[in-house]
């Protein structure tokens, strides 16, 4: 029998998507645990003392242990299916794609996606105001180099979907929302339609 | 037979050295093509549509196949051997120390040595100075919890070395360079010892 899963999240938060869309597409039942991050609920004694001494969430709960970091818990709850790739370069190379997303992806993208829906334009500091400019270049560069690499292909890694679109999907699909503009990406747009229709497919919302 | 394994790299990177340093502990032989960052090597159009689109090193080539990306590059070069952990709670465990070695560690204790050494502390744009506070706050903060999580254990994850631990060496041995206090420590400083007590252990320099 498989250990228990229970996701420790913020619902709206992308990185705790990444694992609730894993396991949906993966069929495995995940349990969830809501925490208002904007009421520094993750930041508590409790929490850093049983949940994340890191303060952060998602947190995946597996039996009594437990995993932070959303790229490491997709990827568990992704462990044993198709959506990880048997073959050793393929698999490096999911990987490869998933580091770039917490380097190059995650910290633009979903940055200011944070920032221009949570915190508000008008709200921010003056270095986050500062940071701003090259945190939009550096999120419209990645968009670039994901629509270059997915075209003539259907999926980051090989010829089916893995983790590492799982990963990518999470906050590519709501970039608009941070301000980044997915007009000029075909490919990126024709495989954000192919996430959505994969069997068992749920969005950011459910 | 395994495919010849080539490494593009700035070899002062701790980045490059991760690859290095796996590969030695792996008793894998690796062969090292070298490209001067300061110089724009890693720029030029050349490098851009043959080696890496993303204008970075290292990338691993893998017979005729490229890799980018330091931590998945670590992990390919040490697949197969014990430094990859069998089990899959404590497989996924290593990822997300590398996963947060991405996010947390390298952004600050990386860039700032590579500002203060490379760049040169008067040589900062506005923009670098303005960040260089949360940079040293986020690189002290990254250590404590290293140092937290290992006071009682000898390794990141499990009994043994992984690639966790290579992966985290890198930048962390060299921290002082970027003016981030080892002192405070013990339990890092015990750690960095154990790592460089390993058959097969190289230095950054070699």
């Amino acid at each position: 029998m498989s250990a228990r899963l229970i996701l420790h999240e913020y619902a709206a938060s992308g990185n705790c998507y990444k694992i609730r869309l894993a396991a949906a597409l993966a069929g495995k039942p995940l349990e969830r645990r809501e925490y208002d991050i904007l009421k520094g609920e993750t930041r508590t004694s409790a929490f850093l003392a049983n949940v994340n001494a890191n303060g952060r969430i998602p947190v995946l709960q597996v039996g009594e242990r437990l995993l932070p970091e959303s790229n490491a818990a997709a990827f568990h709850v992704a462990d044993g299916t198709p959506l990880i790739p048997a073959d050793s370069f393929d698999h490096a190379d999911m990987l490869r794609w998933m580091f770039w997303e917490q380097y190059n992806h995650e910290p633009n993208i979903a940055t200011v996606r944070f920032w221009m829906t949570l915190v508000g334009e008008d709200n921010l500091s003056d270095l986050q105001r500062a940071m701003l400019p090259g945190k939009r270049e550096g999120g419209a560069a990645a968009l670039k180099l994901m629509d270059e690499h997915l075209a003539g292909r259907d999926w980051f890694v090989g010829a089916v979907p893995s983790v590492a679109d799982v990963c990518l999907y999470a906050y590519t699909h709501v970039a608009e929302e941070g301000g980044f503009a997915l007009s000029p990406w075909p490919a990126v747009r024709a495989w954000i339609a192919r996430v959505e229709g994969l069997k068992g497919y749920i969005p950011i919302t459910a």
